[in-house]
């Protein structure tokens, strides 16, 4: 549905929010994960026609990735959802921050993990281990973070994105100053907040949606 | 900082998230809630000029409410953030949907009241008074929503809600199916997940940032 | 019922818990709190008839309140209950102690915060927002104590209190020798426990009979 | 201290709520337990002579017993708080009620269990110990309530004591139906939750002051 | 069904598995515990016949018990379940170790305390109180550990086991330096883990099988 | 160290539990996961002389697997405790039972993800990966096993083995019976619980001496 050009509105009804034209890199057959790549989520949702710079997105994903990574056709039921969903994404893991990718990758998987969301921990599990040059941290984070043999910096960070997922509620100014001290500037510790932020919003739409990763993340 | 024209950035280093020429519309002493109309976040982060967009924005903010949400004065540090937290609030909260307005706010206070934050249930509490004719269910929904005399409808929701927030990796088939049974369509159980998935953001921000609301809420 | 002289019994068997002689301030039209003057708790017990000291006793609450809290009309079905209650909570709330007033009300409505007993965060919330010069601390103390700026005493003491709620069993010397250097006296200290632990019965006894607040509460 | 009559005040600070007169039944070298019969809080709290109402309970309490428990001598620092105590307590274990002592003292420890309350246990554990005809049912109460072999009536009743004492803030109807599915009255149902609120209380005074069992208790 | 020679293979089916042979040393009328002497476990698991090394360790244990404890009859459906568990058991309660047998066995109640587990409570109970000179020491493992004057070293000790109970996920080096600091060799770490571990598995074959102590050890 | 034929002491100290003479498979540099090949728990622990029954039992692994397990080099500080470990391992995983040894597998993953035990995580995820057919398992029972597409007789298993692992002290008949219901015999729950028993052992052990897997699991 979602890869129409957005003049012409998608002809069917579809039964699920699923991808009919984007071959993923590898089919599989159906095993415990269900068939990640023809059924994304439990709901039905008819898909929306693109806007051209969804289009355009989508179209990026493809060349750059092999496929449109299954959130973004779970959000094409609805432009402005989709582009805000998208806008925002893009800002918090891709903007010039004093967090490098990797990092904001691995709070990413930190999060998913206490939350223990499926689709989240498979995608950017990937991406941590895509990113960084330590083929088992991906692991560790998806795992347990506190067994990672990580620097002060990456540990405090760490800690203070899965606290805040936990009990936001005893988040003070001495957790604050915990990231200060390890070397994290007030705007760090903005963008630490909103990327741990921004994985308790979209664990919880995966959760709740029974999101399916593409098969592709598997490898 | 942030009614500044576009063209001009802001001269000065800002000390904290601060608001300087927009007038709040009660001062109150200072007291147990700090001073909530000049120091707006536990964070120094100078203020970015406002594009025009939001410029727009912030002065329609300022001719429909008297003041400007401190949750947007905090993000306006970042033009990019503050746009895509702009667009994706207004689409949750004000597209159309089957949930009402006020159903949206119920999910916002309820899910914030499971994560005891401050902001969002002021804020948002305010929101329940102003939307709905029954005085008292903004403070049921801040106190414990299970308190409130509900329709099932109403009931279900805020329960797939709030488990969404406890306990995500506990929903399944049975908590949608129970949605489904109670009158949401998909797109509706769409919708409660992303608002409920919304404020789980938010609220975190606000926790992480010690923000602190308008004092103009309390009324 | 309950406004009846200790001699002659009330003629007719109540139906809930329920007020009938004493005119609530204001009325309200039935909504998401049910209603509240007039069905009191879940539990059909019939009332008893007042003894002198009882029957004294709600006429100064009409007095000086207006109106005759319903957690006392609950209480009414059996006078030695209703005494013993009352005795303990007018030594705890209102009898000279090291604790002010005040702090004796925030230690309340901390307690029932974790507990969120509609009841008592209603009732409780107003005796906060009626002693205390700052509209705001009431609200604080119901939606997440940690987010007041408190003095470090007041501080430690709801620190103290909560976790007496949430965890009594890991609560050791260290948590009263912080309360001694925070300035509390062993006596002081077993006030804050009395009066934390009386919240931890009365918002049981509250949430078990689902009991509702008066409308005047609500102001 | 609190043997004296009431017209003659204690003559001497006394150092930790202590008992001085009354010969404890069994005297133990100081164990794993502190030594319980001349050490009964962590608090120093300056004893207040009796008033001859409690005299002459205390009286009483050595006739019957054999010794003065040792919550009553930790409030024997101020008679109205003491009273208040004793009244509540003898009304809410001794008076007439649909609940059997041995129920309403199951209640106890099951509650006291749960927030593994040692003087508690000790001190109404001993209790179901006396007051049934089986010798392991309070140990089962302090161990583990639910590997009992209960009738349906009791396990019920246990039940919702335990979830009141856990999450009182998700009792709801359903609960209390449960109760009166299970044979209980609504006045059982007042019982029930006032038994179980008033050990929510004891647990928290006793943890929050150390409070040490007599070692009578232990036999 | 236990007691066979080891080539005769028992002649009936059993219901649950159960003691025929060994006589306990009290029978008690069946009350709220079952009848912990004849029903051990709600399993139905046909008795195997014992080796010849479980017949004589079963016979030693009727020699120096009186009885041969439940979990040995539970586990005597299959003898090598049984002789794995014994091998592990014998090395780690009895086997040389920096840890005394009653530190061994109080490590064994906290756990099993922290687990709320029936069986292991009242058979490690009745060990604690027969190896201690301490009769209130048992009470106190069972009922909070935390009530207890231990030495900072089995303090220590308690601490870190409950915690590896409770959350294993977060012990790190800070935890086994507290050990360290406060005498332990890494080897007495390693038998304070492997002791907590070890009724970390107990306690959940005991639960899960409603497991029954024998009588006798109720004295 | 644990190389060495029994009858010759290991004539050094050695510095933490560690592995001298087998090459691992893939030599990795180290990263967040230290050097799991060398250093594979934070004690030190002397090796000690391997037994002919553990020594053939670790050339067995060399033969079979490539690598000796960390977990077997970590217990071989000491050999009764080495096989008492190895016997009731081979006993649970590998010997006939009712439960496939991808069940056996899927249950000790699904248990240590509750856990969060790097290593038995790392470990069995690799063996459900290596015995069944469906690649996504082994990550699903590591992430949620509650997203994995399970027939009714798996998902009972692992529910009941979760819950057990989670609040073992509620488990009664009922959990039992929803097994019963979905095909399992009694000798098949005991052999649940054993294995889900048995993992709540082994991940403390790791958690509480920071056990590292081999190298050679990450493939």
């Amino acid at each position: 549905m979602v890869q129409k050009p957005a003049k012409s509105p998608p002809p069917y009804p579809s039964r699920r929010a699923s991808e009919s034209a984007v071959a993923p890199s590898s089919r599989r057959t159906k095993g415990a994960a269900g068939d990640d790549d023809t059924v994304i989520t439990a709901l039905e949702l008819p898909g929306a026609a693109l806007t051209p710079a969804m289009q355009a997105y989508f179209d990026k994903c493809t060349e750059k990735l092999g496929f449109i990574p299954n959130v973004l056709k779970a959000y094409a039921f609805d432009m402005p959802k989709l582009e805000a969903f998208v806008a925002m994404y893009n800002d918090l893991m891709l903007a010039p921050s004093g967090l490098s990718k990797l990092e904001r990758e691995m709070i990413a998987v930190a999060v998913s993990s206490h939350n223990r969301c499926y689709y989240c921990l498979v995608a950017h599990g990937a991406a941590v281990r895509s990113l960084g040059d330590d083929p088992v941290l991906g692991e560790l984070m998806v795992m347990n973070y506190r067994a990672a043999r990580l620097d002060r910096r990456q540990r405090a960070m760490l800690d203070f994105a899965v606290k805040l997922t936990a009990k936001p509620w005893e988040i003070e100014e001495a957790d604050r100053n915990a990231l200060r001290e390890a070397g994290f500037s007030d705007r760090d510790i903005w963008d630490i907040a909103a990327v741990a932020g921004f994985f308790n919003m979209s664990n919880r739409i995966a959760s709740a949606t029974d999101m399916r990763p593409n098969s592709a993340y598997h490898g």
